[in-house]
């Protein structure tokens, strides 16, 4: 895997030589490392590691290896980038990688001085400090977090399985349980919404209803470090299993109602037309998905033994089965998920299968705790309706193995 | 907890002013951004952050706010750094703040000429690149790693848990299970230990018995991504449970035996003279500890609710329960273990304490599912011996909560 990623180093001509061996150079790394690199840009180690101290000693923060070079790919208008799902294993996403989106830009919050208000039909209105959030009773939970624009519908056959999905990633997070808050600040029994709004230039609000309260967290960590600042620092909502942008980020107000406020993002967006001339509004969940990861474009592979991996999730609860299909879908096999399986998570499922070195597509669906099945794109618009989209598209997805190892997207029209 | 971070922030004199704000002057972060200081160093957010764009757009890797300043601390010989155990929430240790130990330096190694040989007992010696690993079947699997020398036995009152145990991190670590290799290359049913070496140039070699293999693996990954450079790039073995020098680095060689190989790292090392004037060898298992992250030193508290907040973790399996005192081991009570509770990992548990503002000392226990309970240091000294050491310490350590508000490490004399 490593052959095709791209190492960030500048040449540096002028200290050509200095590193003693023939044909390299010494060049600086993204990290600042001053590392040997060869004629073609790849770093030289030593032949015989055994033979030389190490090149780095203990540090306050550790680096990443020069060979490896994992980027998310940010979109041309920089309000979002998308996780190298095909460059990852197992199941977290490191915090660095976790995807983003933004309508507005990243906030620069001093975490000292933010505050989370929550008003509205509550007995006690009140504001909580970032620290003062810290000292309620704390909960950590691994999930998935998914945007729910997540499909590159109109890829072509050159499409990475970061480009076609790499709006997902999943991280563990801690924080506090909303339910807390809510005894806190003694909530109307007759409150059915509350409001979510972010602290960006964009005020990003949402109305998330009382079917999601139980699970939801107000979380100011990810993965044992504080939420990064392009997923909330210092704080967001968290609904597990909800589309990522009712995650309020920068979270700074909770106003609790008996009705949905019709935000900006839940009127013009996030809402979508389906069948009937009739529009999908707080369709919150994230339906049951799959991707394979490996083998994936632009892997090449050999004919024999190969195993096939990739992720399935679903916003309704615990991954039951992912099943994958080598033959274009005329049949599917169970495929072997990795334990343990967390409800609203990403699972790992890996699948071994013979390649004979003919033209085939291999895909995979995923089956969740209600039964709920994946569909395929043409099962997906005959449900949702040939206009329906941009968001909440979840259909099948092939790779197409080439006779002679190549590996590329299986196009599929769009409608 | 942000007020004590030390930001890593250069104040540049030559920009006082050009912030506009008053008192404020711009400064360059760690990693490379420009930031807006305050006299006192502290970056200066906008006041009202949904008035301005974001600081920030979407990246191709994110960084930390600059308000978090998470730091390992490297030993004075730069063999060996900590873990910020106080900072960290939940149980994901983030890759670059996991502990690291090496005896030679890190080495500089390519992934792509690495080798992994297994010979000896075997029916077929074979040679594995990084590539043939990946393409075995994969697991992972979420456990602690630890330091068999994870004490700072004689620490004053100013030390914070880092400097006291950060020596364990917790990673979700993927790879190939040794078992699977050794069907590849039929071990011989006579063997019962394999020889583990290391590509660093202290060549750090370990003799792994049989009752080990069902659980080792070797691995390539951590927390999704590339295995770091300190902690094995591209390989490393992995012994759930067993101290971490067992789990030798940057793995080149695999031999295997019907005997140890009685190697320098333990016979002159990693044996510890235990009573009756013998010597425990082949010690490998960590015994379940236990340590409060909050609050402790430097943490100020004030009288009230506090949640108590710790991690346990055993290599016998896992964790059962974890303990409380909250009057200097007089009595104990039963903390809350978050779930789910991995074998041979990190809990997390958390213990309402409301203080009456009056010193005490707080401290924590591990109880695993073997029954083994986690000693206070007299016990400990009592079954070891007082010339044990400086392995397998695992006394019980508490936080003496001061009156007035500070909390200082319990200092206990060793033997």
């Amino acid at each position: 895997m490593t052959e095709k990623k791209e190492l960030n180093i500048t040449r540096r001509a002028a200290l050509v030589g200095m590193a003693g061996a023939a044909g390299t150079v010494l060049a600086r790394s993204a990290a600042g490392q001053d590392v040997q690199v060869s004629g073609s840009n790849r770093p030289v180690a030593p032949d015989d590691s055994t033979k030389v101290l190490g090149s780095r000693w203990s540090s306050d923060l550790g680096q990443r290896s020069p060979y490896e070079a994992l980027k998310r790919v940010p979109s041309g208008t920089l309000s979002s980038s998308e996780t190298p799902l095909q460059d990852l294993h197992g199941t977290i996403t490191p915090a660095d990688l976790h995807f983003e989106r933004h309508h507005a830009g990243v906030p620069f919050i001093d975490p000292e001085k933010h505050k989370l208000v929550i008003h509205g039909m509550v007995r006690r209105p009140m504001t909580f400090s970032v620290s003062d959030l810290k000292r309620f009773p704390a909960v950590s939970r691994i999930c998935f977090l998914e945007c729910s624009g997540n499909l590159y519908h109109d890829a072509p056959e050159q499409t990475t399985a970061q480009l076609l999905a790499g709006m997902t990633s999943q991280s563990e997070w801690t924080g506090v349980m909303v339910s807390t808050l809510m005894r806190e600040v003694g909530v109307s029994p007759k409150s059915s919404w509350f409001l979510a709004e972010g602290a960006d230039a964009a005020v990003l609000a949402r109305s998330i209803p009382k079917q999601f309260w139980d699970e939801a967290m107000i979380v100011y960590a990810q993965n044992g470090e504080a939420v990064r600042p392009e997923n909330g620092y210092p704080i967001r909502l968290l609904n597990p299993g909800c589309e990522g942008n009712s995650c309020v980020k920068w979270l700074r107000r909770m106003e609790f109602s008996d009705s949905p406020f019709m935000t900006r993002e839940e009127t013009s967006k996030y809402t979508e037309p389906v069948i009937g001339e009739v529009a999908r509004q707080f369709s919150l969940v994230m339906d049951a998905r799959s991707i394979i990861t490996y083998p994936s474009y632009p892997d090449t592979i050999e004919k024999g033994w190969i195993e096939i991996q990739g992720i399935a999730w679903s916003g309704r609860g615990k991954i039951t089965a992912a099943e994958v299909s080598t033959d274009d879908g005329r049949s599917w096999q169970q495929a072997v998920l990795q334990e343990p399986v967390f409800s609203k998570a990403h699972a790992r499922f890996r699948h071994l299968f013979n390649w004979d070195g003919k033209d085939t597509v291999i895909m995979s669906r995923a089956i969740d705790e209600s039964g709920y099945v994946q569909p395929n794109r043409a099962e997906w618009i005959a449900a949702r309706g040939p206009g329906s989209g941009p968001y909440h598209r979840n259909p099948i997805t092939g790779w197409r193995l080439m006779a002679g190892g190549n590996v590329v997207y299986r196009v599929e029209e769009w409608g």
